[in-house]
């Protein structure tokens, strides 16, 4: 019995990771499909999130069996509650891949992002997919080392986060309100999106070294006066 | 040591009611901070949330503890498993009533909301009023009728959500980048307030009834069709 409760918990593990690796394939041809106005891409992102959403709801369905058939304790238990925590973060980055693909298909033909941030806009879609990917090297291997990583590529996403805002509020910048009101947009849903990839790998280091970190919402507010200073009138 | 059992979860039940009262305190008096560009009232709003916070982790604690001591099954395991869902749902919906404090704050001696809005924006904030009373109410009394009147208002949230758009993308209306930047968020922010209180809502449905409601963001796909049409270039 009890090896076929570490199975499903491997089973468990497996399917978040392919949640990862659903979510980071989502985020980087939503951002194609942003950046090159390509409708079907952007359908096949809005499409392909139904998947993720499905795989959520089988791992929940079994980490709830799990629950009631084995009742864990201790250690066993936080872990399946972390999943189905876990769980919940990946759906949602696949929902803002798919925010960020209705963006792409509404202003087709035309691109939503301006040719003077089209780099700015393609450098956020590169580090969203490489945070998802670490956060799938944290959860496979439940590697504490990645996690520093991963905190660094949420930094660089702030950062870009703040430059974009920037831009956009910059008078030098020719910019449309529709562009504008896009990008503000846009941006939030690629910040959020690293936002919860870390949430994602801080329940790793959680489980295994015992140690809580912040919610990475929290710690914004601390980094935020930087954001602050950009965007005061 | 049934009857314990039924304590501690009435004990959840008070806290997730806690939880809605707190987060509609935020949302209101964000509201007020925002259209009155009252710094501090702003900061009390920035200050309580870590209250939702701690609420949240006693609720989270108290549901793990009670999934080990008695390690309940059917029924019970679904009611704690989707204590811990609304828990997260509320404590975001904190989070979101703290950013609107956060542009409230940004923006003095000014409100971030030009005159031609104050009306629109208030509007907004009393129907995120409503919706987490509701919310409560629903989560009290299990309420699934005080459910339907909570799915108007958030479409009533969605129509204001568009007509802010609609205003905002209008060339009419006279208003700096800054302005556009901020009211795409502050909408955002209101908008999904009232997403995350349906989420709530729904699973007290799903647990009284046994029927499964779609999850808001999806339904907001097929809806979005009319918020592409305004925002169309």
């Amino acid at each position: 019995m009890r090896d076929q409760f570490h199975e499903d918990l491997e089973t468990i593990t497996d399917q978040l990771v392919e949640m990862t690796r659903l979510a980071g394939s989502a985020i980087s041809r939503a951002t194609t499909a942003l950046l090159d106005a390509d409708v079907h891409l952007a359908e096949s992102v809005i499409e392909a999130d139904r998947h993720l959403d499905e795989i959520r709801i089988e791992l929940d369905e079994t980490a709830i069996d799990l629950l009631a058939r084995q009742q864990p304790v201790a250690t066993d238990l936080r872990i399946i509650v972390t999943a189905m925590q876990m769980s919940t973060d990946l759906e949602r980055m696949g929902d803002l891949a798919r925010h960020v693909a209705k963006v792409a298909r509404l202003r087709v033909p035309d691109s939503a992002v301006p040719a003077e941030l089209r780099s700015h806009v393609l450098k956020m879609g590169q580090v969203a997919g490489r945070i998802v990917a670490d956060c799938g090297s944290v959860i496979a291997g439940k590697d504490v080392n990645g996690a520093a990583r991963l905190e660094k590529d949420d930094d660089a996403m702030d950062d870009l986060h703040r430059e974009l805002f920037q831009v956009l509020l910059d008078d030098k910048s020719a910019l449309t309100r529709l562009q504008v009101l896009d990008l503000t947009l846009v941006g939030r849903y690629y910040e959020r999106f690293a936002d919860h990839a870390v949430s994602v790998a801080r329940r790793v280091i959680y489980l295994v070294t015992g140690e809580y970190a912040p919610s990475v919402d929290h710690e914004d507010d601390e980094d935020a006066a930087d954001l602050d200073t950009i965007t005061r009138a």
